[in-house]
């Protein structure tokens, strides 16, 4: 195996398929999008679809599969949706029961997959566009908080948004919205900046998830509508069964980030 | 009554609902977001919200109802979807079975109710930039062409995509794609662009739906995708029974089409 960076994103599902990669994918298919998994009983599915309808910016839809389907059709035709994740996690009833490397044996023909925006997009263009991305100077993975922004319920999903968090020194914020902006599909611009205990987060340097970074003299903590929140909403709602990515193992497709910012 | 472009939504909605008020939409309540209508039992809303999601360009929604709901949340909360719209349409597999001003009567408690974005409201942010709008000058409907565009399928739901012509000289079409492309909640940015038969539209003088309108000597046909498409997919998927606005009869919202253009 050459250096996995050199790899296509087939390539490289085809090492996870086969077992030879189940670690976090940040870095790996550089330009091309990656996604968070949802998979739930048919019968959980319009109640989610239209959760995540009525909150875009934490759950952006990138590709919803027809139930008992685990091929996509736009994002990576060739994947299979059973295997090609590094890591799996199985929830039943709210609960996390497993982490696994594949699903094939859990597969029911009435399974529907739902595949959402990952801010590893939109970070690659700040970085293009000399935006610093702190965690990643750091090399650590991005701060989360769970807030007291709600979202919107919908049957029985309902719960608070989940945030990530960037530093920025002031004259970085309108490029950083600017760019963000354009990728409504992956969390779209900032859900609030400034002041954390506004939307109830009390102390910024114990993140909820992922690790806690340098926030500099100077800079303001920017938030941004965040992936885990629909886990976290799966956990809360407690269907019989929920499927997901393990965080940061994420579905990595055959979009560009580009194109995703013209949909 | 006061002149009727005098009024506000609440006034207008609240005519609509004694029947004082059943002719078109256009021109009323300026600068206010106004909506395409889809009801359907609760059996078809999983397909029709996942076409929806799969088709955002020609049905980009606006809210969903949760089933047997007829109050909207975000659109306008005191509004009565069964009342507030001047003429429904009823379908029953597919045909059109009668024209209504008011559906209590036909009500049922598993009703999904999708409201979807309209192009009046990029049509404003048009002639506000000196974009001409043809069909407005004219005092025309817009004209409307079923293309060779597939929708992408869903379940049930599956057509070609019906799209809307207007007309432009060359140098106003940079700023049309600008313009409709901040307003993706109501069609967004042009599908195509020129030579009509490439979408197979044969003779451009004479739209399935709307009035032809004049093309001046060096303009370009320009071409969105069209709130019709959802009806058309529906009388073709011939559920059961769905109900609709009538064409140009809209659901007047109390979101400003500048806030539609910030979601």
């Amino acid at each position: 195996m050459k250096n996995i960076h050199q790899h296509t994103p087939r390539e490289i599902r085809l090492f996870i398929r086969k077992g030879k990669w189940d670690k976090p994918t940040a870095g790996l298919a550089m330009g091309y999008a990656q996604a968070n998994l949802v998979i739930l009983p048919e019968r959980y599915a319009f109640d989610f679809l239209l959760f995540c309808q009525k909150n875009p910016k934490p759950c952006p839809l990138l590709e919803v599969l027809e139930p008992g389907k685990f091929k996509t059709e736009s994002m990576a035709p060739d994947a299979d949706i059973r295997t090609d994740i590094p890591r799996y996690q199985i929830y039943r009833r709210g609960k996390l029961e497993a982490t696994v490397k594949e699903i094939k044996n859990l597969w029911e023909k009435d399974f529907v997959t739902f595949l959402l925006g990952c801010s590893f997009s939109f970070e690659e263009a700040m970085l293009r566009a000399r935006v610093p991305v702190r965690h990643i100077e750091e090399n650590k993975n991005v701060p989360m908080f769970i807030t007291q922004l709600p979202c919107n319920p919908a049957g029985i999903f309902h719960g608070p948004m989940v945030v990530s968090m960037r530093p920025l020194p002031p004259d970085k914020i309108v490029p950083a919205v600017k760019i963000t902006s354009r990728y409504t599909s992956v969390h779209g611009a900032p859900v609030h900046i400034g002041n954390p205990s506004e939307i109830g987060i009390h102390n910024i340097k114990r993140p909820d998830f992922g690790d806690p970074v340098t926030i500099k003299k100077g800079e303001i903590p920017v938030f941004w509508a965040c992936g885990v929140t629909p886990q976290a909403v799966v956990m809360e709602a407690k269907p019989d069964l929920c499927i997901t990515h393990t965080p940061g193992h994420m579905f990595i497709s055959d979009l560009l980030n580009e194109e995703l910012s013209l949909l």
